[in-house]
């Protein structure tokens, strides 16, 4: 249903154990960029009002979970602070296309896969966490997460046209899966 | 209470009266605005965590505000399209001084002037304006926009001292005060 192309083992969890809570911290600032990249696209394609009110909509619950996030923080004395940015997301969009409209669809889709495959992580720390309260946190996520990329794709069928998108899709997720097997492991989100 | 250093005239309400279709797509704009303002601010400055939840929670409500807009202009049949940045808000932030912390204070106080002027322009629509639904609409936003000014005060008074905070806060109200007056009129919420 994700379209992702290759798989997180299950023993990623356990790699991602021992440093918890930078995963958490690095959870929270996931959250805040996607947010600020839907707002964005917001600003980039405002000629398109289409995207206006899913994009916005999509921002504020990112948002939401942000916030959500900082209270985890809190609750377990872990400070919130800045991180250098993941190398994930820039290689990724690496593979999206000047001109448009295929500058549009390819960060429609590299937005959808980003969201895809926190969806498959918490579904994986949902299941595997020792910590109840964490397994709870990462199976009310999820859905949203995957409801996100839903929303990506949707939103590139309908500006882009169906047969354009669905065409695209498995490259990028061929992309997305080469970035993340290839970067060096780091217990981030996306590491 | 909103420390503005001038009062706009009922009259505004006139002016812009001819142009309400205008007003209400500026008025979408700023709403998206503003929430891209907190936005930048949570990236610029999320090494101090005090100012994290408060200025997500405040762009959410920026954002549903966007999307509420967004409704109206639907609703009147009027075309959600780019506008020109207003000169307004360009002016105001002039004022920042650099360096830190006057320039995390002054984004502060700029910011929350900026919401105090669609406070008060706010209540002039609400008790002026021939239609009920945008009556009631304005009067609805106007507590919001009222909330907003005394967060943004209150965090330039909690991050940088009440004392500079209170002693600065003048100034900014006479520079917005002067931009104001000075910018030639156009049918839009700061114009």
């Amino acid at each position: 249903m994700l379209a992702l192309a290759s798989d997180t083992p299950r023993s990623w969890v356990e790699q991602v154990l021992p440093d918890l809570d930078k995963l958490l911290l690095d959870h929270a600032h996931c959250e805040k960029k996607a947010a600020s990249n839907a707002i964005n696209l917001i600003f980039r394609y405002q000629r398109d009002p289409r995207l206006m009110r899913p994009l916005s909509a999509l921002a504020r619950e990112e948002l939401e979970h942000f916030e959500q996030m900082l209270d985890i923080l809190d609750a377990r004395g872990i400070p919130f602070e800045p991180l250098s940015p993941s190398r994930y997301a820039g290689e990724l969009f690496r593979c999206v296309r000047h001109g448009e409209p295929e500058r549009l669809l390819d960060t429609l889709l590299v937005s959808a896969f980003i969201e895809a495959r926190s969806c498959e992580r918490m579904k994986l720390l949902s299941e595997e966490l020792p910590d109840p309260e964490l397994r709870d946190l990462y199976r009310s996520l999820l859905a949203c997460e995957a409801r996100h990329h839903h929303d990506y794709v949707s939103l590139a069928e309908q500006l882009c046209g169906r047969e354009v998108a669905r065409a695209r899709l498995p490259e990028i997720a061929a992309h997305e899966a080469h970035v993340v097997d290839t970067l060096p492991f780091e217990p981030r989100f996306h590491g």
